[in-house]
């Protein structure tokens, strides 16, 4: 068998490269139309999956994308823009602006053929007529603070956006719109991700002001004027304006997933998926992964080793410290803490998206030697997850996973390998 | 099939048999000495495990064992004592005095029978010679403060006592000594379990007081002296003192969970046992196991439903409301607010001993319409998990387990229905 390291690097690449535009975006295009082709898209995928349609579409086709610095590529007939993210900036207002004008004044017979991927909210930011960006910031700042969860963030702000929450498919009506997805979020809900610019908006108008009075956020006067006009209300689940529009889901977490349980299989070794969107505090996740791969290794069970712990999803990192790291790193500092140099256990944490957080690493690995190998240049493994400084310390050991930009988004990738007792 | 609750209780009291003393005491009591048999021990069993010595032994007995407050049980020939737990009383240093006072001037010929389960190292107190109860509070307080590792924690207690880390063994010599224990820590180290009175200890008078440097300790004068002494060494494996020592492992966590797991499978259900001893924040572990649960209704993996997820361990609670209710309670309302309603799953979850925190109950039932149900009594479930309040919600629910003390203790037994897809 190969080395754990090599394994645990292949079962990564296995599951970005089910998700990978090149290999899913051909077989999900659409006929071509009687009309024109326009395309538009945004995420962190946008770029790679423009350049799949461009490869592939028989026809004449045009059109704007926008994806994260770094993560572009060069295309020749659809425009290819980056911008910010996390936090917006003049370059995704601009693009947002441009995706709009794209769809504007098309036909019945035209299509457009919209390529979403996670990441695609913060890049793609037109704020509702009326209301200014820094009105919307302010309210999101507000909102961030105020601990309400991410659906009821997202309800207020579809209602203040004039692309999101099915906004885009509005405004692209009455062309034909088809849009291809790649999930990013638990569940695979379409109206999350990317915050869903041509899907219908369960939410409601309602729902976001009682969100607003529910965290006693301080509205600005126009966004008030805004949300108590009827016309601020998203498009709704069987409006008309979603009767010429189709959604096709062409990689998610799960298939990443399912995708590194074959290559295991293949290697033989026995796959444990446990989950595609386990979410959680990054080094409380890791102690419960360490408990469950433990005993794998010492008792059997669930399954015997030699096994792979697979597991999707997003945990979360609360800073309380000075150091770098995103929150895959923090993870496996977490996982090899709680595993205090278990002989048999070696991990593998990153974002599948090639980036882990705001560093240059996709994740790291972590062995047996991995604390005692740390210790031995004098770093304190505790002290560093104290101070948020995974980063630091996988880059001195040289256990960082540095691949770049993977120009696809399926979420977060963890696998545990757990060899056979000698 | 039976109804999710029920079969969730039945689970748990299979767990909870595992474990009774009067079932595992018996086959693991050795021959009767030629001389005395005294028994002396200390923990949340230690009345019932007294109660089945007294029951099946053949010969004359004397003893005395410490239990907490309301977990006692009449004996007859063996005195047995109630004392404070969590934070140790007067009652407890009586008990303690008392113990070291029955094996105190044994011969060879005589046999000590040593009944120990999780909760003995508070029930058990006494200083080492030279140091006062309050000296060794105050390290102990400033030791938990301090941030240290329960391990680093217990290498400093084990040498500020007459009692744990070996000294009680030590004290019996030359006694024969028979130590059964009940296991209610990760990793079954009987150097662990009550802080491992009769077994050798690993940790030195160096990794104490280097513990105590490392977390800039204040250390009393008395304890300093002490520290220094050649003779606060604890005994160590290999030490003489153990050639006469034997102990027993009569129950522990993962066995409680196969008994679960036998019993699943008796009622036609797969149970999917994913761990003996999974540790960190509750509501955190709650999120991590309602994402596998939520795996194993929605995909089938890592197994098909029906079925049950097992595990063990101790969850902690970081208290920062002002509600009631121990961990397990706390798990189960972080549980129910991350499953959101799911329709097929169920949970339990309990401590084994009875008693789940300070409260009255074992732990407490959820399930699919838990939340609705809180809701329309118009409780906020994420409110009062944020106030430590699930005690108060799972009463007003009428959804508490309320067992009273069940005199064994292996810790935390959570367990995970998922219905069949219908």
């Amino acid at each position: 068998m190969a080395e754990p390291a090599d394994i645990l690097r292949r079962l990564f690449d296995a599951a970005v490269a089910r998700a990978d535009p090149l290999r899913v975006v051909p077989p999900n295009l659409p006929e071509p139309p009687r009309g024109r082709t326009v395309v538009v898209g945004a995420g962190k995928a946008a770029a790679a999956m423009a350049k799949a349609v461009e490869d592939s579409w028989p026809g004449p086709i045009e059109g704007v994308v926008v994806t994260r610095y770094g993560h572009g590529l060069p295309c020749s007939r659809i425009d290819v823009v980056e911008a910010g993210h996390p936090m917006p900036d003049a370059a995704g207002r601009e693009a947002a602006a441009h995706v709009m004008a794209q769809v504007d004044g098309l036909g019945a017979d035209d299509l457009v053929l919209c390529l979403i991927s996670g990441g695609g909210s913060a890049l793609l930011v037109q704020p509702a007529a009326g209301i200014s960006l820094e009105d919307k910031q302010a309210v999101t700042r507000a909102l961030l603070r105020s601990g309400a969860a991410i659906d009821e963030m997202n309800a207020v702000r579809k209602h203040l956006s004039a692309i999101k929450g099915g906004r885009l498919a509005q405004r692209a009506a009455p062309a034909r719109v088809v849009t291809l997805a790649i999930s990013d979020v638990p569940g695979d809900d379409p109206s999350v991700i990317a915050s869903g610019p041509t899907v219908p908006d369960p939410t409601t108008r309602a729902d976001a002001l009682a969100v607003l009075r529910r965290y006693h956020i301080a509205v600005p006067e126009a966004v008030r004027r805004h949300l108590d006009d009827p016309a601020a209300e998203t498009p709704k689940p069987g409006d008309a304006v979603f009767e010429r529009t189709e959604l096709r889901m062409i990689a998610t977490p799960q298939e990443a997933l399912d995708a590194a349980a074959a290559a295991a299989r293949a290697m033989g070794l026995a796959p444990l998926v446990l989950s595609d969107s386990i979410e959680g505090e990054a080094r409380e996740v890791a102690r419960v992964l360490a408990a469950i791969a433990r005993q794998v290794a010492d008792r059997g069970q669930p399954v015997p080793a030699p096994c792979v712990v697979l597991s999707g999803g997003e945990t979360t990192v609360t800073v309380r410290g000075n150091g770098r790291g995103g929150r895959n790193a923090e993870f496996l500092l977490g996982l090899a803490i709680a595993l205090q140099g278990h002989g048999r256990i070696h991990a593998i944490a990153c974002d599948t998206d090639g980036i882990d957080g705001s560093e240059d690493n996709a994740g790291a690995l972590i062995g047996p030697e991995t604390l005692a190998r740390a210790r031995a240049l004098g770093l304190d493994p505790a002290g560093m997850l104290a101070d948020n400084d995974a980063y630091s310390l996988f880059e001195k050991l040289g256990a960082l996973l540095v691949t770049g930009p993977t120009r696809t988004n399926v979420n977060d990738f963890r696998a545990i390998f757990v060899g056979s007792p000698a």
